[in-house]
């Protein structure tokens, strides 16, 4: 239906740039400097990533000297997932990398270890990590090969579940290990603070906060123990992470990050209202439909469904076609939608396809109309075999 | 003195933002989909990337199919510069990276390799790398160790020297070993060609010809002989680089990469013109002048000179000062202005203090004058012995 109007309702995969963030940028497109060069046009492209370090510092209630600018949350993710460490100057050998089996890709694929030494740990049919499981696979770690290193997430990007980071933590220092925080898809929709999530490491997207696409961070609690560089060369990030920084990039993750720290509150207490609502009228609708977890804490932005009869990738061209933008689970990096290897690690039958809704601090009520109307339809058609138009 | 115009002649460092490339990203930055979503949204942003590539290759005369995008040179570097290959699905040893003794940091610091496994390649006095002496180094190559590699720049990025690749590549091949050619700084100042050059690798960077910082390729010579993958996770760029992509950033290095295409001839001539009459007029206010590589084949934007008596550090904040934003060699990291590693390979005294002047596509008349100006005063006050004001 060309010229239809469009409704973008997948938050999740990719945030639509703040206007506080597009603006910071375009500013920031027009410094000539390098960072890295003394004069003053370099100190003013300087003045940006420092004012950039101290606001996405602020949003975890982190030191700015702490936070490692990088491409990405996938290079924050592989900058720290490594076997070698550094405490000062003396080596620390991670010996295994235990992630739960409902991470992103960019956690699960195990940034610099080895195949054989990444763990998978269990998790429930909720969707919550298996805290006896971990705490049994810990329990049965051979300290000889080197510490433990435990990655979880904060919150699922499928489901939106919240996952008990506090208390993985405490498994984790009892025995000794480190841990990241995968803080990707909750950053801007949940309070964050390393402290308070006792972890080593934090890592964070611009682009799902409302900043741009080709900035992340990885967060450290302090910065002693230090991950071996990915990316080695001009010594910029104190050597931690060299090259050229992207200044614009670093000055809207700036603002989406102050955006997210002013607005939280108001932004999640309109948006839970939308989507709750969202969620009684399509059970009233399909009255076979399933919600993945929601009696569990949830992103309040999030709704994963399966419609029994609907396969992913049927479902997700519908509403395409219908003009809406959603998902089946994560953005694939081959454009084709795969099983969700989310809802395979809670026990579903993978054929049993998943489509996912996320909304954002811009989604209004007429978004919601639109998808409740193609959700009728669909859902309508699936019970005459037709999925698609 | 505040107020006073400021003249940018440091396009080596870091080029100002083409307008062409500057509206490109500002229209992406509208776009809201993630390229590796399968909605409407997500095949816009899609396309961009898949131009983007087009365009890029184009610059270097490759298969668009061969380009896999980074979030700058520094880590396409770090994806090539790895002992870690693969031809096909059958593993690949490269034993030893050579590099020229004048490489850029990205190079130098090799990478994936050891420090055991990174050779200097000796350069000339001239600025040249020493033929003879790569091909005793890998007459002496241990081949049992795996293949040797050697990476060379095409252009440096402090004298302007151009190197003899294509001699390079002869010697390479004599002895089986894998080419890298490093074009960051001969990008959009020289005719590129990957075949021509007989490179196995390039590494090219958007924001040294006028695109965004945050963009870079490594470009192959074909598909089957790749590198480990630096960044692992959602498998993006067929599996080469994962994390979604910088869309922005692409379309700015796209529009750079055409600009650098159709302008090639015509601004460079320009540029030659400018430069070249500069060094007359730096050369007769200042007797004692020494422009390094004057002689050499070099870029036409770069002058790099030395005046006996002026450190690099008072020379370039006293050209600061003046409004002129120019650079004692490198961009440096720390902020600190060190010894030039270019001149000490060459064979100076380290103590010989180095600046660099590099003009680009919008550098004026009125620039090279201004600079004149500051230069015939700051030549003067040295001879006083009062290089800084």
């Amino acid at each position: 239906m060309p010229g239809r109007l469009r409704t973008y309702l997948d938050w999740n995969a990719t945030a639509p740039l703040l206007a506080a963030a597009r603006e910071a940028m375009v500013t920031a497109l027009d410094l000539s400097g390098n960072p890295s060069s003394v004069h003053g046009e370099g100190r003013a492209a300087r003045a940006v990533i420092d004012g950039a370090r101290r606001d996405v510092a602020a949003l975890v209630e982190a030191d700015a000297a702490h936070v490692t600018f990088a491409s990405g949350a996938t290079e924050a993710a592989n900058m720290v997932l490594t076997p070698e460490f550094r405490m000062g100057r003396t080596p620390l050998k991670v010996g295994k990398l235990y992630v739960s089996g409902i991470e992103h890709p960019a956690v699960r694929e195990g940034g610099r270890f080895e195949k054989e030494q990444v763990v998978e740990i269990p998790v429930t049919h909720a969707g919550m990590v298996d805290l006896a499981a971990l705490e049994a696979l810990l329990e049965a770690h051979d300290a000889a090969s080197g510490l433990p290193m435990v990655a979880v997430m904060l919150a699922n990007n499928e489901t939106g579940i919240i996952q008990p980071v506090r208390a993985v933590a405490e498994i984790v220092r009892k025995r000794g290990g480190l841990f990241v925080v995968d803080a990707v898809q909750a950053a801007g929709r949940l309070p964050l603070s390393i402290g308070e999530f006792d972890a080593d490491f934090m890592i964070l997207s611009a682009h799902k906060l409302g900043g741009p696409k080709g900035g992340g961070a990885l967060v450290s609690r302090g910065e002693v123990l230090m991950p071996k560089p990915l990316i080695r060369g001009g010594g910029q990030e104190k050597g931690h992470r060299s090259g050229t920084e992207n200044v614009a990039a670093l000055a809207g993750f700036a603002a989406a990050a102050r955006a997210a720290q002013d607005e939280l509150a108001a932004r999640n207490e309109r948006i839970a209202t939308l989507r709750d609502r969202m969620e009684e009228r399509m059970a009233a609708l399909a009255p076979d439909l399933i919600i993945h977890g929601r009696g569990m804490a949830r992103l309040s932005n999030t709704t994963f469904f399966s419609l029994p009869g609907l396969k992913s990738e049927t479902g997700q061209i519908a509403f395409d076609l219908e003009g809406i933008a959603l998902s089946a689970g994560s953005a694939c990096s081959s454009g084709k939608v795969g099983a969700s290897h989310v809802l395979t690690a809670m026990g579903f039958d993978a054929a049993l396809g998943g489509l996912r809704v996320s909304l954002g601090p811009t989604t209004a009520e007429g978004d919601v109309e639109q998808f409740l109307e193609a959700f009728a339809r669909i859902a309508a058609r699936r019970r005459q075999g037709v999925a698609a138009a």
